[in-house]
């Protein structure tokens, strides 16, 4: 089968590099010259313009779009004006879901069919497979299921589900349509949400043993702000956390692949001195709170991952003065800023 | 009625000084003897070593100790092998109540009573009396009450509140007998447990107005870190924050004395500046939570504000550290250290 | 000066009762004909259908429409199909202020001014005044002044914030232009974020107080859900929760117009039986953590405090059905569905 | 290598049953004699009483106390009476480690060696192994090691951190010294800390995804305390949830060993209407707030789930009455009792 992919990224590649393993081809396109190049060096079309890229693909054509949410769109236009009736176009970006419904309805008039595609792997997709979650109608998922299951990690080693018998499902082969349009990215999203809460929940956990020796510290080692020990006994530990990550990954309850990928970042760097803790979000973790938010679903654990996100990159700060300026107002304590 | 105090700071000698206005009288002691003299020259009895406290007393004496929290328990240790049975030990600082239930236990052998008593206030105490939360058994508590009546705000010009008639309760004037020894600071601890969660409720609604005007910001001017907007023209409001404040005093549901010096802090300084922001915890808010915890009660909102104490402070720091790990692991985006 | 005033519920109606002792005349109008002819007979000029209402109104006619938010749109609508050039929409109600931004645009082009109001007060709103924050355009706003400062509460009883001298300003007498269209009901909206995290702070406060005598229970009256108490000598209090709330009023750092409320409440219903506890959310708590998330801004707190009261409706449970069978799965734990 | 248990629970007797199968032998006790005679069937000596067991037993005796934490104390301090110097008790179970730091310094002048294991697995431990963390000194730690070893999963089917070489260590095979005594289970309520947050995080995910169709609700659906959906047209999906955690466990950021169960919970009973929902918390989710609190750790995530597990079981109902009373009082809405 072919599939046309538009954005040669980390991703964009790999997906095109795994399904060339099972004797899909791919004709590939990106404003990066170099990236087509390196792609046609491992056997794809290569397409010089994207009047070029549509000329070259089979009917119905299957244009997979790979490339940041914010121009998402703007592709995706342009693509549904070279494309026909029965073309598919997927985006297998990080797109909200909303634009999902809207860009689904918009081409529908045209004959065009979109898909939505939430994708997870990350780095180790190439190696791993790429966990799908797909959004649009049951015909044309169907009709991408060749390439899909190329993507996708297949069944693999993971133990089978208890009660699971016989062919397995797709969703134990790695990718799951998951309703219509939007409901890959939609469920893509709360997977991302989950994500910040798991990580949040190890970080937060990986900080108390860090601190775990801070009874043996001199009185005069605390600073005015701190609230002394009362039994400084009771915090004399000098715990290894590459060694604590690296036991909890067998037989232990909180196993994980972020707790392997934790363990292995231990390893290489213990004190984790080359990391900055500046944390970064993407739309999904915020785009989770929102719709728990217009569903009445109450999310303490996503939304605190979140807003300490936000903290890590000094958003807090302002606040933080305003609770200096009120104690400062009624106990006369004065917090000053830094010189 | 005459009223020993011990500890000289802001807030004993603002009680002595409150005391003296109704005609009662004190012997004061302090390690700093020009505390001392100072309030000496107001009229109290100094005395210059603990011995000449206690023979300077009326029996029954009525012992107040009014110093930080950590050297408490050594004072009260020492005061009370000076002391005789009927005498009475005032713990009016900010113990944890575990102290008051050992102290009031260990003391009873000796006929020796102990009180417990919160006080709220702070450097507005002098003028508005002190608010104040009493532990301790019926007898002494009662004999006390003139001292209290005169330490305590009085009914004032605050409203009575509906249904209350006849004389005023003692709650009404400012003061409350909560219970047996530690019931006291029991409640004095959760009454600054809800401070700390109302102080961050301002502090993150501030928080939220002052970045009001983030949509008028160029593209350019988002760091990598940050998601840009989606609708920027949501957010190009430049919100004056003092006159909000001052807004919100009359006729707003959050009207509070909190806001009333939040006002006046953003009033004389409109952009905070002279603040840090790196806000300390006392013991309370933190001894909240426990009790909290031991009592199986959630208290999402109390524990948040207090963790984002925390946080001001950098104790995130190792936990964000972990998530810019996770993140360059699993997704090849390194967050680095700053420079 | 002359109002018009569409929806006369209990605010509506209290507005115009407000501005009629100061002078100032209304034209009402109702769907409900009995709530027109209550005011008529206050003074008002009643109308019979929206066209009467804007024939009965004085050139540039001045229009407050304080009606549900879902209705508030269509009813907007309307009415600028009959009004003219130079006339004033006033948006009183609960609007999202995205709302304010688009109808203040719409409405541009025909020359009709858009004023939003938020408005605090509640019932109290009548007696108090009601605290207005407003957005719009500096000369319509200026224009409606007079009336503007007959509904606000004015400077009464409230201490003046130090530093603040001469004529006292708008923001003193309890109503602020904030800025361009939206900003009023925008700083209504954080009003309502901050009112929830306050509302929180005190209510999980009483929830501590409120089981302080947890340790007088006997073992068994345990269920097996729960962590026995390592100390249960600790927690034998019983707290007077009406008497504190009272005695925190007068002094105390917590004194606010919501500890009034609170204090009133538990007088007359010591045990609060009389009330369910699902509690309702209206916008503004939402809309006020979605646009913390846009601006990037943590809100631990505000977000606690909202999903409190999701919970508090039930919908957490199929989360913690997800929590049952986890356990179960992993511990062997099963924790069954009441009967 | 010979072993002595107390207490054949399930844990307790898989232990037994783990190292048999390398050839130690294991000297058991319980006071339940059936449960004693069911590990003689498979080959344990058994012993009748606690003088028994310790007579029973090879010096110098190894005693490992596999009880609840409730009466763990009690039952050393019964072994510490008829042990000699030299001989080794070692808690295994859900002892606070506050304790292990108390007992191990009262064992140290009767020359008996105290180790605390905090021991992860559950139900599936006798086929997985159990993931160990230790605490005590050097020497005795070592001395079990070969017990330890056969007791702990192995190094297993687990792909290897890179970096790892030679000689894998005892964390890789799922057995950790952590430090002195109490580090074992200071570590393991860190560990049980963090199982909290990652569960809640996959509980509030599950129920975004299970709510994903409130908007096809008619509106009549929606009860009063409920807020209307502004976009209904964004929550139409019906998500199979089995599916979703399915087909996470292959490729996606957030496969874990919870995941796994949750996929396998939810394929047995998708609706989980077999499950009540109020979720039992264990002392460590407790214990680790308390710690990060003592050392002025922020753990947001880690509290949110303690909390969120409280109000499963109703305990926020009272401060949700304090909420509903304070929005009669301020604006008229009454929230009633159910009947």
């Amino acid at each position: 089968m072919q599939l046309g992919m538009v954005g040669l990224g980390r991703m964009g590649a790999n997906i095109v590099r795994r399904i060339a393993k099972d004797g899909h081809t791919a004709v590939v396109f990106d404003m990066n010259a170099d990236a087509v190049k390196e792609l046609e060096g491992e056997g794809a079309i290569g397409a010089t313009s994207m009047e070029d890229f549509v000329a070259k693909l089979e009917k119905p054509r299957v244009a997979w779009v790979m490339i940041p949410a914010g121009i998402t769109g703007r592709v995706i236009d342009q693509l549904a004006e070279l494309l026909e009736p029965g073309d598919i176009i997927i985006d297998g970006g990080n797109s909200r879901y909303h634009e999902d419904i809207k860009r689904a309805k918009a081409l529908k008039p045209k004959g065009i069919h979109y898909i939505d595609i939430g994708t997870s792997g990350g780095v180790f997709g190439l190696k791993r497979g790429f966990c799908l979650m797909i959004g649009g109608e049951n015909e044309q998922v169907a009709h991408l299921d060749p390439i899909l299951k190329s993507i996708a990690p297949g069944i693999g080693e993971v133990e089978r589900t208890p009660g699971r018998e016989g062919e397995p499902s797709t969703s134990e082969q790695g990718y799951l349509h998951c309703g219509p349009a939007g409901a890959g990215h939609f469920v893509k999203m709360v997977h991302n949400g989950i994500e910040y809460g798991a990580m949040a929940a190890y970080a937060e956990g990986m900080n108390i043993l860090h601190k775990a020796n801070i009874g043996s510290r001199e009185a005069g080692e605390f600073s005015a702000e701190e609230t002394p020990l009362e039994q400084p006994e009771l915090y004399q530990y000098d715990i290894d956390l590459k060694e604590v990550t690296e036991v909890w990954r067998r037989g232990s309850v909180v196993a994980s692949w972020l707790l392997d990928l934790t363990a292995a970042a231990l390893y290489s760097d213990p004190t984790l001195d080359s990391y900055g803790g500046r944390v970064s979000d993407s739309g999904e973790g915020r785009w989770t709170i929102d719709a728990a938010i217009d569903e009445g679903v109450p999310v303490p654990v996503l939304a605190a991952s979140l807003f300490q996100r936000f903290s890590s990159r000094g958003e807090s700060l302002y606040a933080d003065k305003v609770l200096s300026a009120m104690r400062k107002a009624f106990g006369g304590h004065h917090e000053l800023p830094h010189k």
